[in-house]
């Protein structure tokens, strides 16, 4: 599997995007606001894979959470899947636990799984599907 | 900057390479000892970035100390750069605290540097740069 891009659970978008951009040498490309996580994101690139800031816009938003339990830093790894139901099921087989078995919407134009970080070494493991025109 | 690899810290990497061989469907390219940083690293494939699993050879490792304070799970952030000591004086002008001045041996043939978290959001950056045949 390919990575796709990382994600950081950073508190202040603004912030963030100004230390990033000195950082990578370059702006974000983007943002989007993804009400099905409850965040707001930014995306820069860096080679071949994105690095997706992610602030809550909800007490209750999964990086919220993250942040009231941890600290800001690295949230999410994601990879980039032809068939995310396939690729649930293979893994499924596997022994990993999938978080959410229906894929949710997320940024950037793609269906979501996510593992639990549990299974996967402590990493929390995204999977994602460009959507197909119907999708 | 382009990712060059992700590292992630684990306990036992016998257990995590098998792991991780699950979930990226195929095995670890290489493995090595790394003596300056009292651990042994694992490669994967993913795409064009890799995936290092580091387990420490020894309780005052860096990631032995990390595993202690947290858990298993994402350490690091590695960045290629082309000239490391350029690089290291641009993040400081721009205000990143750098962990190290000169720069360190480490895996895959890297002289190495690491930005404290503190100055970026929370996630451990290293820089890499490909040694030279004098280095």
């Amino acid at each position: 599997m390919k990575i796709e891009h990382i994600g950081v659970a950073v508190k202040d978008i603004r912030v963030s995007n100004n230390l990033f951009e000195k950082l990578l040498g370059s702006p974000p490309y983007k943002e989007e606001e993804v009400s099905s996580e409850k965040v707001i994101t930014s995306f820069f690139e860096s080679g071949d894979v994105k690095i997706e800031l992610l602030q809550a816009t909800s007490p209750d938003s999964p990086i919220a959470k993250f942040l009231e339990k941890r600290a800001e830093g690295i949230h999410h790894i994601a990879f980039e899947v032809d068939d995310i139901g396939k690729e649930v099921e293979r893994l499924k087989e596997e022994g990993f636990e999938i978080l959410n078995d229906v894929p949710k919407h997320g940024a950037d134009h793609k269906l979501v799984v996510f593992l639990h970080p549990k299974s996967t070494n402590g990493v929390l493991v995204e999977l994602c599907q460009e959507k197909k025109a119907d999708e």
